[in-house]
């Protein structure tokens, strides 16, 4: 290792194992630090650089992370050949306001992922470390094809107290994400099942029954969520609905028009709504509305949850409970299929449930997502004060209709110029929209900080202006 | 809680933190133990039993796994609320070779499963630990639809010197399971393709393509495996193959045969070869034969590998090689379907590999797995001189002709009244077995003890002899 020409500034703003990281990342990516050379010890470096151990600790967990550092063992940390490392991210400079390089993504609206910070790393490393455990003889086996029966338990348990869903776990099925219930769902059911989706709505909806050689018939939506006189044209029989806040609209189903799906269902025999209820833990306002499936009698609703929005999409965790008449068909018909959660997994999952840690991990996000939300809201009212919010009271995005007279192309391309990403409505519907829409933007707000939210909306309005093309 | 009644007998054959556990087990179902009472803490029992704190840790993680007791952080140990406890499982009894009760298994020669002892759980508790880091910014983000890059280059490096698979981490696909893989495979290909499957074999393949609507037909094998000219009559244009070691007759395909498989494939442009390679980490004689798909010069081969085998089946990590002209059409049509495999899980698994412990942990495996298979041909040699061994030349399963008239299902059936479960391979023919074949059983060895391994066998006598059915 060379000499270290390093001082820790203590007054920057940024972290000190942030100085550290960016120093030994820029030696080793330019060749300065050798591959295999051995890093000096925690010990050494935190004497030599007048910091503690926690610094350098940080600092060479970051660099291992991002794969520029290999630990070993009892031996200490080296020096990684960076032929493996592929993707070299550059950190974000921190100047705010600055004209962005090309293509840099400084704020992201992405309706995709959960506030990192706030994930309880300590508690979920706890409960998995003590999860590794060689007393437990059931740990490696592949276990109940449907999901660990005390996951699913919670599952139920949580489900009844919190979404109002009526089900033993016997009726649930754990699984990996929204696409491979829907698979299990394309196979329970007939071959020529006619399959009914919200346009817009969920991309993926669309992909997953085509790939999968179903026919499946774009449904209109009002602003009550999907028409039952446009889905009784579709000639489906199976109906997916996002009925606790549509995707991507945001529309709350009313009480009355799930009244009218669910006697939609029961006109005929071979009739299903399924129900996903992918954001259902964050809502804002009004009185919670139980999920569909509570109000359902007669076995007509699939409700399908997932804990992406709730922990991590990260976690691949999704299930579904199946109406009884259905889980015996499931029983005959698709036993086979191993879940697909690693053990170890649906029993951290499983205590981190049981243990209460899911209650308080959601009341909190509840209310972090909530001032998130009044924090994009009381942004947008004022430095976009003709601009018009839709769907925010619930869930962790909202839309926005801009009324600057431009087209959603050029709102989302101007400000990507200024380095903030925001996404389209138009993508998310399977026929064309109506003609006359004014365009509309979707913008989550799980992901950003809320002191990055309002520089975010500042940048926006930038964008925006009829003669803010400047730069 | 009440008086405890209990000394722990030093000299007993059962472990000290074991008849702590059976007393508190005994007294939670009992009720004497009321749900939802303090246990003692560790510290109090430990002085009060004069044993360790470790040995009280054991028991209260064992009860605690099972769910007996409730862990609350900081605070200490619960009775649990039994009513959630649905699997009361018992201790099976220590005494060998007694008549066992109707219905328990004692051995269990299953070819599911791994050496549960074997497992490097403290090296896979620091990495996961390690890997559950709040420093790493990626963690909780969905990631590569594929898979993380890093755990892709892993095992590719991992299949170019141990499997001789040519590949580049952009053709492998990360999922759980070779039913995701192969659903995969159903959807990229043409839905009116016709698959051939190996008869016997892998019962679920047939399972598999019925339950996905896809047309697949058996295929007649004869001693290097899958035969050419019963795979042209079958019609069928992509062929599913276990060349390292048939499942379930134990083959090992010679390469003359391999090589007549691929001339086959490349006869017309739709034909492809799967080559399942599910446990050929286990090879116990002769030069190890690399993979079909290192062989493959046109691209006519996708490759499936799993760690079930060499790792454990409840990790559900299994990934597939697919062809460059197949993986431009996988990025088009498949890239929406994101990778089941906990981003935690990848990364641990991703280390697991680079640092070595997967290569070390399968050659410690490789020689625990031969004395095991030794032991058991051994044992049916002095104990069954009759019997007939087949397919014991890799993997964790062989063939048993028993030869003493008997049929597969009057064989399992005196196996089972003996407490031990052997398995019949009928089930594994998807088309009727030619007639005059003798009956075969199979039997896998990783699961059980070497220890166990012989009485297992000695019952096995016991229970095949024609005048034993006295009890």
């Amino acid at each position: 290792m060379n000499e270290i020409n390093l001082q820790l500034k203590k007054e920057s703003e940024l972290p000190l194992f942030q100085q550290l990281y960016d120093y030994f990342k820029q030696e080793i990516i330019s060749g300065n630090c050798k591959k295999n050379e051995k890093m000096p010890s925690k010990r050494q470096l935190s004497a030599y650089l007048h910091c503690s151990q926690n610094t350098v600790q940080a600092a060479y967990y970051q660099l291992v992370a991002e794969g520029y550092l290999i630990s070993r063992e009892k031996s200490g940390y080296y020096v990684a050949d960076l032929g493996n490392v592929l993707h070299i991210k550059e950190v974000p400079p921190k100047e705010l306001l600055s004209p962005p390089e090309e293509g840099r993504i400084y704020y992201d609206f992405s309706y995709q992922g959960v506030d990192h910070d706030s994930f309880p790393f300590s508690i979920w490393r706890k409960l998995t470390k003590e999860g590794i455990n060689e007393y437990d003889r059931d740990l490696l086996k592949a276990g109940d094809p449907k999901g660990d029966l005390g996951l699913r338990e919670s599952i139920a348990h949580y489900l009844h107290y919190s979404r109002g869903v009526n089900c033993s776990a016997e009726q649930i099925i754990v699984s990996s994400g929204t696409e491979f219930l829907l698979q299990l769902l394309i196979q329970l059911f007939d071959a020529n099942v006619v399959y009914g989706i919200e346009n817009p709505g969920y991309e993926k909806l669309n992909m997953i029954f085509k790939s999968n050689r179903a026919n499946c018939q774009p449904v209109a939506l009002d602003d009550r969520g999907m028409r039952p006189d446009s889905l009784r044209e579709s000639q489906a029989s199976v109906a997916c609905i996002t009925p606790s806040h549509q995707f991507p609209t945001g529309t709350v189903m009313p009480v009355s028009r799930r009244i009218q799906l669910l006697n939609w269902a029961n006109e005929a025999p071979e009739r299903y709504l399924i129900e996903d209820d992918y954001d259902s833990e964050f809502r804002y306002s009004g009185k919670p509305i139980p999920s569909l499936q509570g109000m359902d009698e007669t076995g007509r609703v699939i409700y399908l949850g997932a804990f992406s929005k709730s922990l991590s999409p990260a976690l691949r965790v999704s299930y579904m409970v199946l109406p009884l008449h259905l889980l015996g068909e499931y029983e005959k018909k698709l036993r086979f299929y191993i879940c697909p959660v690693p053990k170890i997994d649906q029993k951290t999952l499983c205590r981190f449930i049981d243990e209460g840690h899911f209650e308080r991990h959601l009341n909190r996000m509840r209310n972090l997502y909530k001032q998130k939300r009044e924090t994009i809201v009381a942004a947008i009212h004022k430095n976009l004060p003709q601009a018009e919010i839709q769907g925010d009271s619930a869930g962790l995005h909202l839309l926005l209709r801009v009324n600057n007279g431009w087209d959603e192309a050029e709102l989302i391309d101007a400000a990507l110029r200024k380095g903030v990403r925001v996404f389209g409505v138009t993508q998310y519907y399977f026929a064309p929209p109506q003609k006359n829409q004014e365009s509309l933007l979707l913008l989550g707000f799980a992901c950003l900080k809320i002191e990055e939210i309002e520089t975010a909306v500042i940048l926006l309005t930038q964008a925006w202006k009829n003669n803010g093309d400047a730069f």
